[in-house]
Formats: C-alpha cells, structure tokens, sequence
C-alpha cells in the first residue's frame, strides 16, 4: 500500500457521500457532524431506541462514541451494533473514557466481546482498558503516568493484539497514530500537539474513520485514509495560525477548514505515513 | 406585500427581543441558540416535563425541531404544542428527518394533527412526509431521487396544499425557497448551495423564523423575512469566504457574523423575493 | 490582595491541568469545554449517575449548571453534590434560569441547602432567587425591570449576604461584576456588553472558576482571577473584532483566542479589579 492508495479513498467519500449513522456525546457532536460533511459524507445523529434499527438500516457506517454515554443511550448503543453486525455495516467503537468509570469499561468492554467492530479507536489508556479492562483514563485524556505512552514499539504490540484479538482495524491516536490489523501495521507522523488543546479532536477522527470505511470496503485502508485526513488537518490548520500560534478558537475553525479544503494533491505531499507487513 | 415590509420585521425584532423557547436537538443546539442573540432575540432552552408549561407562558415563541427526539422529549413536545396552542404562542415545527424513521414520522404528523403551528418548515422530503405520511428522508437529507425536488411548480403546490389543510404557513427549503398560506406564495432566490455543508443552516432557519414570529404578528410576513433573512446571510458569508471558497468552519462563522451585521439596507439591496398571489 | 497574586493562579491552573468535572447543558458544553482546555485545564463531562461518584473522585473540581436540567440529571447533580462534600473538592453551581420555572429554582435551592458550594455565580435575577427564592428571571437573561440591576452597592449586599449564609464564593455577573467571600468585597471593571450577544458566556465564566478553584485553594483569589480571566478575554476579543464590531459568530471565537492567549502580562496591564475589605 502507498500514499497514492489512501488519496483516493477521500475522492471516493466524496463521491459516493455516505450516510453516517452516530450514537455519541452531547459536547462534541456538532463539531463531529461538520467534519463529516466536510469530508463529503452526510452525518444523521439518531439515539432513540425505537429509530435505531431503521436509521442503521439507511446508513453506510455507524460510529459508537461513548463520551457521555446514560443507561438510555448504552441499551441504543447495542441495538446499533446488533442491527450493524446483522446488516454488513461496519461500525467504529470510539470508547472516550473508558478507564475513568466502571460504567464506561465495562460498556467498551462488552460492546466489543458481543459484536464485531470494523475500526476500534482509542488513545494508549482507552486502548489498554478495552484490551485487557487494565489501565486507568484521567477523565477523556490518556494518562501521562502509562508506561506505554510514547513507546512506539510497545504500542505497536498493543494495537496488534487486540486486532487480532477482535478481527477489528486498530487505531491508538498519540504524537504519532498507529494503526494495525492484526497483521500489517501503520504509523502516522503527521498531526500537531495543539489538536489536544480542542475537545473532541478525537471524536471527529472517529467520525472522519466512519465516513471513510462507509466509502471504502477495505477497512485498513479507510482507516489510515481517515486518520492522515484528520492528522494533516490538524497540522496544516497550525500553520495557518496566527501569531502566537495559541488561539484555540481559531485553530478549532481552521482544523474544519482544512478538512473540507484536502485534496490528493495536499496527502501526497504532506502526508508522512509508514507501512510495516510485520511488527 | 414588498420588501419594504420585510426589512421592517428585522427592526422590530431587535426592539422586542422576544423570548424563543426551543426544544431542539443536541447537534445545532449551540448554533441556533446564537443566531437567536445575532437577530436580537432571545434564546431559551428548555425541554423537561415538568417545566414546559411555565416556560412556553413566558415565550413570545416556540421552536420544536425534532432532529434527536426521544421518548421524554417528545413528551415534552406535546404539552409544550399544547400550552403554546392556548396561549395563542406562535409555534413553528422544523420535522427533522420525517420519513428517515417511524418515530419521526408519526411525531411530525401527531403534532401536526393535533395542534395548529403557525409555520411547518422542512426539505421536500420531510415537507412530502407531513403532508400525506409518504415520501423518505435519507437521514437528514432531502431525497435526492425525490421527483418533487428542483421542480418548483410542484414544490408550490405542495406547501399551498399542506398550508390550505392544516392553517399553517409552509416553507419547503431548497435552491429555492417556498413559502406559502394556502393562498399567497413565495419564492426566495438568495441562499447558496454551501450552506448545506454546515450542519443545523435548517435548524438555525427554524430558530430565525421563531424569533421573527415573536415579533410579528403577520406570520407570513414574518416567516419570509425570516427565511431571506438566513438565506441572504448565507449568500453573503460565501462571497466573504477566502479562496478556495471551501473552508466550512469559516463559513459556519461568516454565516453567524452575517445575521448579527443584517440590516435593512441590505436585506433591500440583496433580496430576491417574488411574490404571487394564486399559484 | 493585588492583581499580582491573581495573575498567578492562572500560571498555576496551567502547571495544574486540573481535571474539572461538568454536569451540564448541551447548549453551552462544547465552549465550556474549549475554554476550560483553553487555560490549561482538561474538562470531563459525565452526567449517568451510576459513574458520578467515580468521576468526581478523580476530578480537582465540579461545575454543575443547571442549563437544561432534567430529572434524570438532578439525581446526578445531587449525588455529585454530596460526593464533592465528602471529599472536599470545591464546587461551583451556575444556577442558569433560576426563577424561570420551578423546578430550576427548587433545584438550585435544594443544592445550596443540603451541600457546600466553593462557589455560586448567577445574574442577579438568578442570585436573588438562590438567596431569598423571590425574583423572576426571564428566561436565562436578567430580568431588565428587576430595581438592584446597575445598582452597585445593592448588588454588594446581595452577594454578601448569599455569600456569609452559605459559606460560599458569590458571584453576580454583570457590567461591573461582583465578588465576595460574606465580609471581602470584588469589583471587576472589565468585559464588553457584546458578551451578551453570544450563547454560554455566562456558562463559559462558571467553567473558568471550576479550573481555577481546581489549581488554587483560595477560592476567593480562584474566583476573582477566573472572572478576571474571561472579562478581558471578552473585552480584548470585542478590541480583535473587524468593524463594523457586531460579527457575534467571530466574536465567540475570538474569546476563546483570547482566554488561550491570556498572560500575567495582559491581566497586570488591563485588569480593572478592586477590592474593598468591608462593604
């Protein structure tokens, strides 16, 4: 696989303009649906129980995000999962917390031993917490004090595990992204630290891998395809702004920006993506 | 009726400031919440039980935008329709995703059917669905194959038919805007197709037409300023877009910065309204 | 106390990055989010009552707003209450539309009742009700008719008598803001009428004082640096704002920009604070 292969996964969402279907939190939704349209694909947000098997029915993709998940939205979580799985759809699990509560873990833990996700994407701890129900989440963010944090390698074994473990693609979003199926595996150089200084940089990834893998049947490919998009967004965006480079209203505007102005051209050459067949 | 009368309403809502309640979805909450203040009105939230009916009595509005409804909140709708009925409060409905899901469908008709709405404001799609229970919404979008779309003879028909049976003034959003009594209609030419590359511009043309209502008594005269209102804001933030012209987090704030900076002067020198007495 | 020592908190807030829990509205929750990032703190929003009291335990501080409650989220701003008491995590209620109905000045009196806030930050309509349960608030905006509005030294009684009752920090927003701890009096000479112009300023200053009282035990200096920290970013953004100065969709991006980009500097420079020991 090469760069030339992952450009054209975008043209492709922008083609055929899947619908994405997402269960996911109240704080970054708005931003999730604006980076979905503009990727070219069509967000519908949709959590009531008795609309869940239709709406999945209608989509192209489904991305589970349980951010500020209740017991009302946990029982249209695995409905949605159920109908996704019965259906061929394929779903991303976005597992925001998991680690911080025992509510959070344990739903992560149980909507993947019970379904079959396309893409599973999380930072170190969620990751940790959703492969082996260890770790520990300081509220949405990885925690600093993880062993593993900023080891590639140990990362790389991580992401590999539990793709293999699941049969899902797996992401573990960091400086640098990895991305694995079990077998092959993916690094990702491109992104800024800023894009922690935004809620929901993460959510919106997850959205962007929804858009892709409702374009684009081979999932690994959607998946690194989604997380240059979002990465690259997020560098370029830094580069727009302005002296002293600090304004994160600004720099949240310019991330939505640069998504909906990428192109192949702008991947090819920015883009700095790594493919290893065997870690 | 000419433009005169239209840029008129503008002013009065800035005077009045009326108060909008709005049960709304969790998606373009925020945004329409801001377009509400950037008329000079005022937005309030508000969709549990047990405190729908003071809230309504002190609104000079209600907004029901059925984007994420649940079993609660559709609750919450009907005593909301209720009390706004017997106060004499102008209600709009904005039928988000009619036709995509059984639950939106008999939500939209049910309120339709048992309460009287000063104005129904959809996409055809969801516009086709309200009037006789047919028609599919993909998601949140009108249906591209839908035969009625970019066919404005038959557009104009359909909102005069559902306007002449329910009493309510019909808009159908799209290139073109329609709105019509049962007996006037009229077309609104300003608008651009960008605008359908942010999320909620529909639900934000609801809250607009919300606050225009609360300030004038002429429902249709209110509901067409409201609607050039949004769709010259919307024109207008695309010519202030930098090249490439595609940055939709941009546009999402040049289209906010817009309604806050309207005014009669251009409301008068940029609309584009036809008025015709019998289609 | 100077401006010195409150130009300091905000350093500390940034070594800190307090974890900050908020159970709050889905109108204003992704800004408050954004600005609680944006001065160096991290937000976590989690509001299922089965993970309430072990998110609060791993938090530095708890916002509760009561933006647009419902009964399922009183129960957890109940349990949260009653966690944060029992492990001294300072506290901060921003009683939104208290006075509006029933049930949000009910909510807002039980809380004061049967808890401890570190701090309670209202408009005066909304502080008048948490203090004597008369008043009226319309909507979520200070009632423009209530007689203590624009009345400075009315405003300082008020806030010292909710302050000396309840043992907490009270605020009273407004175009001079007030701040005291029962006997210590603060005024804050600066912000920009246009804050009114933009949805969840109000909610955004409440976020502010959870992070800043998650970084310092001072709650006093906490709250009064906090109200600083968001006033200028309102008035250094309303000085950022292309004429002709009413863009509302810029304006709110740039008081984000602003609180990132907020220094000791820029608070020595343009901080109005004063401080009066008795009232």
């Amino acid at each position: 696989m090469n760069i030339t292969d992952l450009t054209d996964v975008l043209n492709r969402v922008r083609e055929m303009k899947p619908l994405v279907h997402h269960i996911t939190n109240y704080v970054s939704v708005n931003d999730c649906a604006n980076v979905v349209l503009a990727a070219g694909a069509s967000p519908v947000m949709a959590d009531e129980l008795d609309e869940i098997d239709e709406i999945v029915s209608i989509s192209s993709a489904l991305v589970i995000n349980i951010g500020t998940l209740n017991k009302r939205t946990i029982e249209s979580m695995i409905e949605a999962m159920k109908k996704a799985n019965e259906k061929g759809i394929p779903a991303i699990l976005d597992p925001v917390g998991a680690g911080a509560s025992t509510i959070r873990t344990e739903t992560a833990k149980k909507l993947v031993k019970e379904n079959k996700f396309a893409v599973i994407k999380g930072n170190i701890s969620e990751i940790k917490v959703v492969n082996d129900g260890q770790g520990f989440t300081r509220g949405v963010d990885a925690d600093a004090g993880n062993a593993l944090n900023n080891n590639i390698e140990n990362m790389k074994v991580l992401a590999k595990n539990l793709a293999a473990k699941t049969g899902s693609i797996v992401v573990i979003t960091g400086a640098v992204d990895v991305v694995s199926d079990g077998k092959r595996c993916c690094l990702i150089h491109n992104g800024h630290p800023m894009m922690s200084k935004i809620t929901g940089t993460g959510c919106m990834c997850a959205s962007l891998v929804g858009a892709f893998c409702g374009a684009e049947q081979d999932y690994f490919k959607a998946t690194v395809a989604a997380i240059l998009t979002m990465s690259l967004a997020g560098q370029l965006a830094f580069d727009r702004l302005p002296e002293p480079k600090q304004g994160s209203g600004s720099y949240r505007r310019f991330i939505i920006d640069e998504i909906s102005c990428m192109n192949d051209e702008k991947l090819a050459r920015h883009g700095r993506v790594s493919f290893e067949n065997e870690i």
